[in-house]
C-alpha cells in the first residue's frame, strides 16, 4: 500500500468517524458557535397552570376515536417553571388591586401575582407582588424586549389585556404598582432605548389610556410615525415598515366566546409578525391574557374559548417556524388561576362536551337575564344545552326587585355564579380559589434554541436564557 | 517530512477531533448501540400531581435564604405524562368500591383510577377503571417486571400500602377488579414466568392477604425457598442472594408521621436495592402509595409526610445512581388526587411552617380526641402550634353522645375533617375532590435512558419505552 493510500483511507476514517459523532455534532457545532436566534417569540398564557392544557387535549378529543389527539401544547413540551415571587415581601392591597403597602415579611409568601411572575420573565429577577419592572427596592430593571431593541431588532406586543396590563407592562414600564394604567401607558411613550420607542408594534385593548383628558398618547405615536388601527380588520391593511399601535378596545379585548372573531389572539399575532419581519430579527411578546380571568371567575368556559384562540396562535407559530427555522418560540404561564381541577366532588369523569356549543359567554347570559333581555326559558339556547328541571329552578331562585342599577349589578352578579355553578356540575370542574395557586406551569418551546428550556427552571431562568441566547 | 511522522501526526489529529467531539459522543455511541439500562427502577408516587413536588419545595424552603432551594425533583424533571383511561368505558362501583360492571358507553371519561393508570404505565396499554393487568376485555396483559424477569433480571416491589394494592399488582397480577385482594396476593405465588416466581423481593403492608385461613401464602412462599420478615429492623440483616417476602403491617403501612421510621419507604428501597443486586440486572418497582391516601382524605399534613419519605428515597436512588450509571430510574404518578392547591379562597399565601412540627397525623389526634384520649387543650402540642380560640371552638362544637362504636366512628370523622380544615386554613390549602382530579403528571428521570422520557408522552408510553430499554 502506498502511502498516499494510507492517507487516503486514514482521511476517509476520519471522515466517517466525524460524520458518525458528527451528523449531529456538526450542526450542534454551528448552533453552539452561534446559537443565537434570529427572532423570539415569549407567548404568555396568564393564568394557564398545568390543569388547562390537559383539559384542552379533552376538550379538543374525538371522542369517536380510541385515544385523544395530541394538541399543539402536547407536541411542544419541554419542561415546567415556578413561579413564586420575592422571598420575605408582603405586599398589601386594597379591594380594587392597587398596592397600599410593601413591607418586609419573616415569611415567604410563595404565590406569585401576574406583575411579579411576568417581571421576573421580562428581567430575570424577582420581585414583589405588584411590581412593574422594578425590583423590590423600586429600581428600574432590564427587560429582554429592551435588550432585543438595543441590539436593532424590531420588538412588538399583541395581548388580548389591555397592552398597559401588568404582563406586558413588565416588559415596558417601570413602576411601583401595576394599577397605574395611566403612567404605564406614559412610559410606553416617554422611556426609550437609545432613543427609539421600545415596541415598533403594540396591539389589545385599552383606548381609555392613551386617548385621555390629560394626554393624548395616541397622537403623540402618530406624530412620531406610527400609523393607529381601531379595529381587527384593519390588520390587513397596515402600512409595512411603519411602526403601529392598535387599540381595539376601551379597556381589555372583549372574551372570545362574545367576539365576532373567536380567535383575534391569533389574527394579531399574525400581524405583528408580518409587520416586524426584518432582516436583523424580531421579539415579540404574546399574551393570551383572559385564561386568567376566566380562571379568576371560576368560569371554564370562558378560560377554555380563550385556550381555543391560544392553540390557534400556538399551531401559527409552529407552522411558522417550520418555514422560519432561525426562530425562537417560548410558552409559558405566569401562575395557575382558581385551583381549577379536571373533575370534582369525588367524580371520575370531566365531560367537555357541555363547553362547546356556547354561543355567549356566561357573563352575557347573566346579565341579559338581569336585564330581563332574556327569559329563563331562552338560556338553553345561549348556553348549549338543556337545562334540566333543577337547573331552571336554580336560575329561578335568584330573584330580586331590582329598583336601580346596583341592583342589576348584583343579580347579574348571581345570575353568573349560577350559570357557571351549572357548567361546573354538567362538566365536573372543581375550583379551590378565585385567585392564583402556586403550582409549577408548564413550559412550551420550539424553534432555534428550544432545548435551552428543558426540564425545571425557575421564571427568572427564562429571561436569562433568552438575554444568553441574545448574546447578552 | 517523512510519512511516518505525517501519518502519526494524521493520527493525533485524529485522536484529538474524536476527542474534542466524543468525550462525550464516544459514550453517547456506546450508550445508543447499547443503550439498555442494566438495572430499572420504576418509582410511582400515587396520586402526586404536579402541587405536591411544588408544595414539597415550599414546605423544604429555608426561609432565612433569598431563594427557594431545588429539591430532588426539581433536579431530576424530564417531562410530563397523560393519565386518562381506556376511552369509552364507564366503571361503575358499590360504595366500598368494588366494580359492579362495566360498561361500553359513548362518553370519554378522561379521569383515571390507580388500577388503569397502573396497568398502563405497567403494560402499556389503556385499560378501564378498575383492571389489573387486564384490558377492556379483561385478558391479561404482558408487564415490564415479567418481562425483566423474563430476560433474567432480578425483580421487586416496594411500597408503602398492602402488597397487593393496585399499583404493585398491576406488575404482577391478573384480576378484573383491584378489590379482590386474595385473589391477588394468590397471583403472587400462582403466576410463574417460565417456571419462576414473578419477584424475588416484595417488601409493604398486606399479612392479612398472605395468612388467611383459606391459605397460607407466607408458608408456601417459605416452603419455596422465600425468607420472611415481618419487621422494618430485620431488612438490615437478610440473608443475601435468598428471595423476601417481608410484610410489616396487617393492611398498609402505617401513615409515615405515625411511624417509628418516618422514612420506611427508603428504608424498603434501600433494602430491597441491595437485595436484588447482581450481575444480569434487576427491576425494582417502588410506589409512595400513600401521597394519594392523604390527598382522598384532603389532609396535607398526611401528604407532606409521604412526599418527605418520596423524596428522601429519590435522593438514595439519585445517589446510587452515580454509583451505577448504568442503572435507570424514571418517577412519575398515575393520577393527582384531591385537587389540591397551593393557595386557596383568594389568599395569594401558603404557609408550609404548619406542617412541620405535628408529633401525630390529624387522623391519629381525631381519633384520640373522639376516644376522649386527650383534651381539646391537648391538641396544640400534637398539631405542632397554638390553637387560637376559633379553632378550639371549632373542635367544641363537635359534640356528640357516644353510646356506641359506631358514634365514636363518626365522631373521630368529623374530628378528623375539623383538624384538617384546621391546617388548610393555616396553610392556605385547597382541595377540590376526595377522588382522583385529571391533570397530567410530572416525569423524573436519571440515569441510562433517562433522555428517552423527556417531553410530553402518555402513561402507556412509558411502559413502551421501558419494554424498548429491555430489548422487547
Amino acid at each position: 500500500m502506498k502511502s498516499s493510500m494510507k492517507l487516503s483511507l486514514i482521511t476517509l476514517t476520519l471522515t466517517s468517524l466525524l460524520s458518525a459523532c458528527g451528523g449531529e455534532s456538526s450542526s450542534q457545532a454551528a448552533q453552539s458557535t452561534s446559537n443565537a436566534p434570529k427572532n423570539i417569540i415569549m407567548v404568555v398564557a396568564d393564568g394557564m397552570g398545568p390543569s388547562y392544557p390537559a383539559a384542552f387535549r379533552n376538550y379538543n378529543d374525538d371522542p369517536s376515536t380510541p385515544l385523544i389527539e395530541q394538541t399543539i401544547f402536547d407536541k411542544t413540551l419541554v419542561g415546567s417553571s415556578s413561579t413564586y415571587p420575592a422571598s420575605g415581601f408582603e405586599t398589601t392591597k386594597d379591594e380594587q388591586g392597587n398596592v397600599i403597602s410593601v413591607a418586609e415579611s419573616l415569611s415567604n409568601s410563595y404565590v406569585t401575582d401576574s406583575a411579579a411572575s411576568a417581571t421576573a420573565l421580562a428581567t430575570g429577577v424577582k420581585t414583589y407582588n405588584g411590581a412593574i419592572g422594578v425590583d423590590v427596592d423600586k429600581q428600574p430593571l432590564a427587560t429582554v424586549l429592551e435588550w432585543a431593541k438595543s441590539t436593532n431588532k424590531k420588538t412588538g406586543i399583541a395581548v388580548t389585556s389591555q397592552i398597559v396590563h401588568a404582563t406586558p407592562a413588565s416588559y415596558i414600564a417601570k413602576n411601583e404598582s401595576r394599577r397605574n394604567y395611566d403612567a404605564i401607558a406614559n412610559d410606553y411613550f416617554d422611556l426609550k432605548i437609545e432613543g427609539k420607542f421600545k415596541a415598533d408594534v403594540m396591539l389589545g385593548g385599552g383606548t381609555k389610556y392613551f386617548l385621555r383628558e390629560d394626554r393624548n398618547l395616541k397622537d403623540e405615536f402618530v406624530a412620531s410615525g406610527y400609523q393607529y388601527v381601531d379595529s381587527l380588520s384593519q390588520l390587513n391593511t397596515l402600512e409595512p415598515n411603519k411602526p403601529v399601535l392598535g387599540l381595539f378596545a376601551d379597556v381589555s379585548m372583549p372574551v372570545a366566546l362574545d367576539s365576532s372573531d373567536k380567535t383575534h389572539l391569533t389574527s394579531m399575532t399574525k400581524a405583528a409578525v408580518k409587520q416586524l419581519e426584518n432582516e436583523n430579527g424580531f421579539f415579540l411578546l404574546v399574551e393570551a391574557s383572559q385564561v386568567d380571568w376566566g380562571g379568576h371567575s371560576n368560569d371554564i368556559a370562558y378560560s377554555m374559548a380563550e385556550m381555543v384562540d391560544l392553540a390557534a396562535t400556538m399551531n401559527f407559530l409552529y407552522e411558522y417556524v417550520q418555514k422560519n427555522p432561525d426562530t425562537l418560540v417560548v410558552l409559558t404561564a405566569d401562575h395557575n388561576t382558581g385551583g381549577f381541577s379536571i373533575g370534582h366532588d369525588g367524580i371520575y369523569k370531566w365531560q367537555p362536551e357541555y363547553l362547546k356549543h356556547l354561543k355567549a359567554s356566561p357573563r352575557n347570559i347573566a346579565e341579559q337575564l338581569a336585564n330581563n333581555k332574556i327569559t329563563i326559558a331562552e338560556v338553553s339556547n345561549l348556553i348549549g344545552f338543556n337545562l334540566n328541571d333543577t337547573e331552571i329552578q336554580q336560575l329561578a331562585d335568584i330573584s330580586l326587585v331590582t329598583n336601580n342599577s346596583e341592583d342589576v349589578k348584583v343579580l347579574s352578579k348571581n345570575y353568573y355564579k349560577a350559570v357557571t355553578n351549572i357548567i361546573d356540575n354538567r362538566t365536573s370542574s372543581g375550583w379551590t380559589s378565585s385567585g392564583h395557586t402556586g403550582v409549577d406551569v408548564p413550559v412550551y418551546a420550539f424553534g432555534q434554541g428550544y432545548t435551552e428550556f428543558s426540564g425545571f427552571q425557575d421564571n427568572t431562568d427564562i429571561a436569562k436564557k433568552l438575554f444568553k441566547l441574545m448574546g447578552k
